[in-house]
């Protein structure tokens, strides 16, 4: 037996209550098993107004031109430009103010607002700045170019344009343009309905225990990242209650909070495997080793562990991915990354991942919170988080890195 | 009569209609409007469930100390320390494990689970890792230090401590620490109410006239802005119906999107004059320079120009300030600021301020569309904008700008 197949053997599908992780896999194995099983989605069909947000299935074309035909671009006069060849402020001409007819007669001027179709005859407009109306005559004080104040077919966009590529999150102003175009619907990638399994409290939890965190805050970061809360389905925490919650098709992803570690309590990872196949248990990350993936019903399950700290990390850095991915969205990291100074050390465990919480101060970095101490207070106060790959012990003053900002 | 004085008869309030604008009001001076009229509105308060994205009122502090007591950090045993002084791989030491109960005896061990209370004798966890159990003994490989495993009342947060500061935009993790001080509501600001009327199409448009893009494209504007739609009214093209829809009362905003030019169908600068007071008409802006604003009843109605190039522009620049600052969001541009370098040379003109739409070619920008074409093709199709102050002619190849990211 090859050393790794012993490892699938202990570290991703045993038991590992009352004894430990025997083995922990690489994030790298967890993060390749992630984009293995995240499809994108299909696409659905929503009106323009309710797109905003939505990233695109299908490249859009133009349908036709805009304009459409030769326009009136800016109120005022439309002229034959012709017609005023000579025009000043001391030698005004004079034009005949017409109504609107067919077509515009010689030495006429009509009355026009933007966005009507040009009058034929008529090849420039006059802003109303630039004439003066008294009576039916209209006293030009200047000449107008061919041209002027017009805007002709397809000036904008031309029929058959490539407008707007597939995978872009829909902004208002592309609604605004396939609007403009009279297209109401945009073919969308379906959102991800994601399933939330809170498991726990576990059965010896004692009552002075925190008020649950994880599933708030995994509702905000499911809808995010672009998906949508299939169940939320709290207080499981028997092996069978765990599994039954898996199993009921209708969901994308299920996501499993809680009950993954080494405690007698610890059932999720044991439910996942009566449900379906436990693909990986126990990864070399801190905080979130506890954190573990698999299939039920050819659906991706993903554990998290029930500390908040863990859960959030485990959370962004995998299944948001997962979910992400999904939803057709970019599946990196949702924060901007800056190259900055260390100010002080970052001590990491070598054969970790580890993602450390850090502040700013004076433009440089320094830790905070401790990988003793779980709960959500370090990563509140963050300003942002460096991720110590696992051969690394961490990183001295002076060192330049990426940190992900936790923008307040 | 000073000439201030007369700007304010003429450029401001005067009807426009079939004459054009004499006077147009400086960009800084309606931006000093809307700072003057965006009061923050008041809070409300939100369950942390619903609380995502919404802006704090009023600063958090920890109502108690996390943990509450002392607690078990890690699954394991737990020892007094001293009892595992001198164990090792070779040399084991054995304890006797004890069913749970008032206090850890010496000589012995209980399994605990992480978040358990400490049990008192106790002062370190084990973790399953580091020994193993054969029948009511427990065999120690390694000493463990007093304190490890567990953590302390107060180790993550202290009662007292400041929490999350007002203003904050609430992140899943806020929210995620809330919820673990079992903290169930949070006070944030009131979502402004923003009414949008679609004046329009004029009288004398055509039916060839391209969809109605506002309605759409400021509804996704509105909402990223953090507010919500009170009531869209389309189809106002009367003066006494534009009028009448201002008016009603409800809305802590009204967008008026539309009729605000020199065509004798503009009526909508006219319609607020009669509900209210006209304040602007006619910015020294480009485009959106038929973009107004005033009070009805006192609340703050801004006029959109229809062209949708004009609307969005108008939006972003004016109205978008407004309804971020009522919000209590960063009244500043959504967009992200770069420094970049000009590849080819950037038109504007001297006395109005120039929203410039650019792409990126190899890190330089170069402007596309133009000031004779409206429509938004050039707004989807840009990486971002520049805007040119009125007293600039543009920028030369070479100088360095500030670009406004849209990313797509």
């Amino acid at each position: 037996m090859s050393s790794n197949e012993k490892r699938t053997q202990r570290g991703r599908c045993s038991d590992v209550r009352l004894s430990g992780f025997v083995d922990r896999v690489p994030v790298d194995e967890a993060l390749s098993w992630i984009d293995a099983h995240a499809v994108k989605l299909p696409s659905e069909s929503v009106r323009i107004q309710e797109a905003a947000g939505r990233v695109l299935a299908t490249q859009i074309h133009a349908t036709h031109d805009l304009p459409l035909v030769d326009c009136v671009r800016t109120d005022g006069y439309a002229v034959r430009s012709a017609d005023t060849v000579g025009a000043g402020d001391y030698n005004p001409l004079s034009l005949i103010i017409s109504e609107l007819q067919s077509s515009l007669p010689s030495g006429a001027a009509a009355s026009v607002v933007a966005g009507e179709p040009l009058l034929p005859g008529a090849d420039a407009v006059l802003p109303f700045e630039a004439a003066r109306a008294e009576g039916a005559i209209l006293e030009v004080f200047g000449p107008v170019a061919d041209g002027y104040g017009i805007e002709r077919q397809g000036q904008q966009l031309r029929s058959g344009a490539s407008l707007i590529e597939a995978g872009i999150v829909l902004r208002p102003q592309d609604l605004g343009l396939l609007a403009s175009l009279r297209i109401k619907f945009a073919d969308v990638v379906r959102r991800p309905r994601v399933r939330l399994v809170v498991a726990g409290p576990k059965l010896c939890a004692a009552t002075e225990a925190p008020g649950d965190a994880n599933g708030p805050m995994l509702e905000a970061m499911v809808t995010r990242d672009g998906a949508t809360i299939e169940a939320m389905i709290a207080g499981a925490n028997q092996r069978d209650a765990i599994a039954q919650a898996v199993s009921t098709p209708g969901a994308d992803v299920v996501l499993v909070a809680g009950c993954t570690g080494t405690g007698v309590d610890d059932l999720a990872p044991l439910a996942i495997a009566d449900a379906g196949d436990l693909a990986i248990h126990g990864l070399a990350l801190r905080p979130g080793g506890s954190a573990g993936m698999g299939l039920v019903g050819g659906t991706p399950v993903i554990l998290l562990p029930g500390d908040p700290l863990a859960c959030w990390c485990a959370y962004e850095l995998l299944a948001g991915r997962l979910i992400r991915k999904m939803a057709g969205l970019n599946p990196d990291l949702p924060f901007v990354a800056r190259q900055l100074k260390v100010g002080r050390k970052i001590v990491s465990a070598i054969g970790l991942v580890d993602l450390c919480r850090v502040r700013l101060v004076n433009d440089t970095i320094e830790p905070i919170g401790s990988p003793e101490s779980g709960g959500l207070a370090s990563v509140v106060e963050a300003d942002g988080f460096v991720i110590v790959s696992a051969p690394l012990e961490g990183y001295a003053p002076g060192d330049c890195v990426t940190v992900y900002g936790l923008h307040k």
